[in-house]
């Protein structure tokens, strides 16, 4: 049976982490709100006896599982998209964690003060915040990507053991939204992550994804999504 | 073998989440930067072959892993803090998934435009950010957690399952938080949600935890953790 996902429609967002495990898979999936709109988002949660926070929500038969991390975790397993070893299987999961971490301060930078408020009502101060996030936060966490990529073992085209896990592909997806979002930024230190950037490359290479990026199912980057281009942030 | 903690001193903070679990449990640890100072939070990831992002880390035996949500994955199994059956142990991850962006939220409340710069530079944007936090996101969270407690279909004394789950203790901790931080609030709106109380109360008088809360182990809430008592943002 096909896997059912339930995601805002418009944007990458975060369920584009689980798009992107179950495009490389070549697993069957429907995107359920791009086919009936995104009222289903909310009457799953009414309904559910284990309701989400929020989407992304992934539907396996009667199982019903939200949180990006949560997701892959069980994707991974189901889709061979994680070593079998059982430490190498929690490493991947804490780096999938720290992706996630990295993805609230990519919308942070342009949220700052919460996303019950507009954009164009935190200008200022998301002119401050992103400041931070070019100059500490983003070569901080790209310097600890390439640290785990060149400690790994087994090899340095991936982020643990030597064969594609979801977290990849979600390191993957972060370099794209920040090439997106801070084009300047990242032709100024993107070069200074080579095994970073290798990965990003390889990843979108790949048959499936790369199938998969060039198709409609692939949205564009844009100013509702996680990552936002807005010159005046970038630098 | 005594399980090694890797956590800031002087603070709750992120660590308190894994005291909670290993002290419920009654497992025996160190809390290893209390005994020689912060510098070994460093030290260890300077040298781990998984090094982690940001602390806390769980050292057991050789496996160092970092990242609250993976180490308590790692001690529900270990210390039998989670249910047994499968779908049952991916739903109190996704809870305690939720619970973790609540605590970047509770933070992100004092410090909106990031911790890199001081509260006294951020404070007319922190009222802003945590009027958003206190009117908005505390109520949807907490509505959620009282949800998920009433939907529980083996009762309302636990997230999920009929036992104490390593999300129950995390649950309390962050009520915990928000007692201390936002007490106006908390006194306006804490009735508003009986199971969650309830679960803050109970957790509270089990045996083990009310030792702990009691000890010099626990330390009181202070201005530089996580949960911060300002009380020009409460109200």
């Amino acid at each position: 049976m096909a896997y059912e996902l339930y995601y805002w429609t418009g944007i990458q967002g975060r369920g584009e982490y689980i798009r992107l495990a179950l495009e490389e898979a070549g697993a069957p999936y429907r995107d359920v709100a791009r086919e009936q709109g995104d009222g289903v988002i909310e009457a799953l949660a009414e309904q559910a006896q284990t309701p989400s926070f929020a989407p992304p929500v992934l539907k396996d038969g009667d199982m019903v599982l939200g949180q990006v991390s949560a997701i892959l975790l069980y994707l991974g397993e189901a889709l061979d998209l994680a070593p079998q070893d059982r430490r190498l299987r929690l490493w991947v999961h804490q780096i999938q964690l720290t992706i996630a971490d990295f993805v609230v301060e990519g919308h942070d930078a342009h949220h700052p003060l919460g996303a019950g408020q507009y954009y164009e009502d935190q200008k200022p101060e998301a002119r401050r915040r992103s400041t931070d996030f070019r100059q500490q936060r983003v070569p901080k966490f790209l310097t600890w990507f390439e640290t785990v990529l060149t400690r790994n073992p087994l090899g340095s085209a991936h982020l643990a053991g030597d064969r594609i896990s979801y977290a990849d592909l979600s390191l993957f997806q972060i370099v794209a939204g920040l090439d997106y979002a801070f084009p300047k930024l990242m032709g100024r230190i993107g070069g200074d992550y080579p095994n970073v950037r290798a990965l990003h490359d390889a990843v979108a290479e790949r048959p499936n994804i790369s199938a998969y990026l060039r198709s409609q199912r692939r949205l564009p980057g844009n100013e509702d999504d996680l990552f936002r281009h807005y010159p005046e942030l970038d630098g």
